[in-house]
């Protein structure tokens, strides 16, 4: 079975935005060990679009296309598809009444516009959309196939995911199983030395390191029969990864870190609170997205004045004048302060300098510290962190996290 | 002129490196005016490299190709390109000796395989590459351009800005000049309604619109001679567009909706402190991410419990018993409450039911209340947000982004 991509859309072509999905599916097509040997982009214009669906399907078997099943009128790909493979539409009755619930949970008026998605080729398999008003679809017809995609990455990696590729895997007979190992503050070359040999010699498993802001994600993908026989592939090659980088692997299930630490403080039945300086925020945020966390989580402050600090959290003003609002102590105090005041097992903190502006010789852009109280007991990080203000915010923050899941991972021994 | 994006190497094909030179050659492209219909990647395969090089000449007037120009054996693209345009290669003196230098200068002996690098097709532009090892060229035989670059960006680039559109730039005449509106809660197809006609009758500038999280981006883009020509050309049109739509245009600069409010609170000279319940720190982080926030954000409190929402900001017990915690009264006193007991002008504050759990047929998930006090008044409006627990805080929080910005600029009046 030969493969081709296509991605649709005038603002891909005219590099407006980035193509991200043409790589994704190229990944997963080369885990499932499915040939292809093209992707190709071209813009919504209707001749160039069928002529390319044509020469597709000259040369290969299965066509993945994505965009361009908008509501409006240069949004042509189902069109365009099903005219190449001679298909009508219908109005598929399930997508217009899905899409008139979105609309209506919305509180919004669905126009005309979007009900054009809901028409579907006739005979294709539709592919419903939980996250987005588009549905794709599959048609097959005289040995060739179409798929069609929203251009949307959230939409279109859960529907290739969880629809396309158990479709056309019927014709494969080895399946893929995954394991996503996230590893915080290591460094991508300090891992790639570390695992160079395994790297080296990777055969089944692979292995496979993304960097991410901070942070590494390494899929380890076995091509297997079942899943009992992937796990047994796997395993032994996630231990070693496991003793030689340690607890720096926060996760194999590709969980986030802020889940990972949700998890460990409801097990431990702590309740938490934040005081934030320079992340001004986002750690508290970080936490909240992790549904349930009312259970544990008390309150957060953004204490980004000195008074805020003072008033709020009880943080001594004679203190900040002394050794500054970034500084170890004030860390400490934040912590201390925020548990106190909110009547929290713990206390997590930050304080530091976000830039671009505020830098000095002694306290440059990057400087953070962390502080984080628990049992009792405060304990302070220091960081020197680089790149812009979200970066360095981000960064602060995962950091604070990290030092919060250490923390609870020793308490629970 | 026509132009035309081909990406040579497998790597690239099997989405195990991104391919970001088509992006960036596209976009340098649009600047220049030149079209390009098509971008293709195809590995490193010698009859399906001729093939869609010969494709791309036969639609094209100029192939801009990146990759394998490397030394090792898989690298053909050269001999590809050479072989379709009937070229012979011959070895450049000057590449050798570029090559030689930077060899000895890096301390490294150049093996046999590199001399494969200095061989250029007869009668071509050489592209000397001060950034690595391999020279590009470019090739201009019966009315048709190749262009050869290598794939590394940090060589792509400045051959292509430097040598390459320089050269090309002799075939055109215009340039592009862009704005782009930002459009906050309008919604997609009602815009495309709207602007149904503008849309529809677009030749210069042009008008496209691009679907983000709770926003629209709309680039107007004008073909002219100069910047001033630009201005003339897409004034009229953003002013229509500005004239139907009216406020729900935030920008026209491509600035982001915080940036809009820092630059409106900081203008007014108030003071802001915002007081989270279901956005959790997204809000005040998103006002913090802004340079120089310090100026007039005074503090944020994450009051997720009701006992937080009581003892940092007095929201009455009462209340919240009667009337629940998400409810206008509560998001009403919220604000109020941290402004008065942060000592700030405006006070800004959410309060809602993200989900997943929690919601009630009364009070459903999404559900979110956005309060605003400014210059002694206060205002709550009531949203009905859908999507994923994150999606809801997101959107909740350029909600209330989008209230302080209304109020500023009537203020500002």
């Amino acid at each position: 079975m030969i493969a081709e991509i296509l991605s649709i859309g005038t603002e891909l072509l005219m590099g407006q935005i980035t193509d991200t999905n043409a790589q994704y599916i190229a990944t997963r097509l080369a885990q499932y060990g499915i040939n292809h040997y093209y992707n190709s982009t071209v813009g919504d214009n209707w001749d160039r679009l069928c002529g390319t669906i044509k020469t597709a399907l000259e040369r290969s078997d299965v066509v993945l296309m994505t965009g361009g099943l908008g509501p409006t009128d240069d949004d042509i790909s189902k069109e365009a598809a099903a005219a190449v493979m001679d298909c009508e539409l219908y109005l598929d009755e399930r997508a217009k009444t899905e899409m008139e619930q979105r609309f209506s949970r919305m509180n919004r008026k669905m126009t005309e516009n979007n009900l054009k998605q809901a028409y579907l080729p006739v005979g294709c398999v539709p592919l419903y959309n939980k996250n987005g008003t588009a549905p794709g679809c599959i048609i097959n017809k005289n040995d060739k196939i179409i798929v069609l995609m929203p251009g949307p990455p959230k939409e279109m990696r859960p529907m290739l995911d969880e629809q396309v590729l158990p479709y056309i895997g019927q014709w494969c007979d080895t399946t893929l199983f995954s394991k996503e190992l996230k590893i915080f503050n290591y460094g991508e070359s300090a891992l790639a030395s570390t695992l160079k040999d395994m790297l080296d010699g990777q055969t089944n498993p692979t292995i496979a390191p993304y960097a991410q802001m901070g942070e590494v994600l390494l899929r380890v993908t076995a091509s297997c029969r079942t899943a009992e026989e992937g796990e047994r592939i796997v395993r032994p090659v996630i231990d070693e990864i496991k003793r030689r980088v340690g607890d720096y692997v926060y996760s194999e299930d590709g969980e986030t870190l802020q889940a990972v630490c949700a998890r460990l403080i409801k097990q431990s039945g702590l309740k938490l609170a934040a005081a934030e300086s320079c992340t001004g925020g986002m750690l508290s945020s970080s936490l909240i997205d992790i549904a349930g966390s009312s259970e544990w989580f008390l309150e957060g402050a953004v204490t980004y004045s000195n008074e805020a600090k003072n008033k709020r959290l009880g943080v001594d003003m004679a203190v900040i004048e002394k050794v500054g609002a970034v500084s170890r102590e004030v860390a400490a105090l934040m912590a201390e302060g925020i548990a106190k005041t909110a009547g929290s097992d713990i206390g997590l903190s930050t304080t530091g300098i976000a830039g671009p502006g505020g830098g000095t010789a002694e306290k440059p852009v990057g400087l953070v510290y962390v502080g984080l109280y628990i049992n009792g007991k405060t304990q302070v990080k220091e960081l020197r962190l680089s790149g812009d203000r979200y970066r360095i915010r981000y960064n602060a923050t995962q950091h604070a996290l990290d030092m919060l899941r250490k923390a609870l991972m020793t308490d629970d021994k």
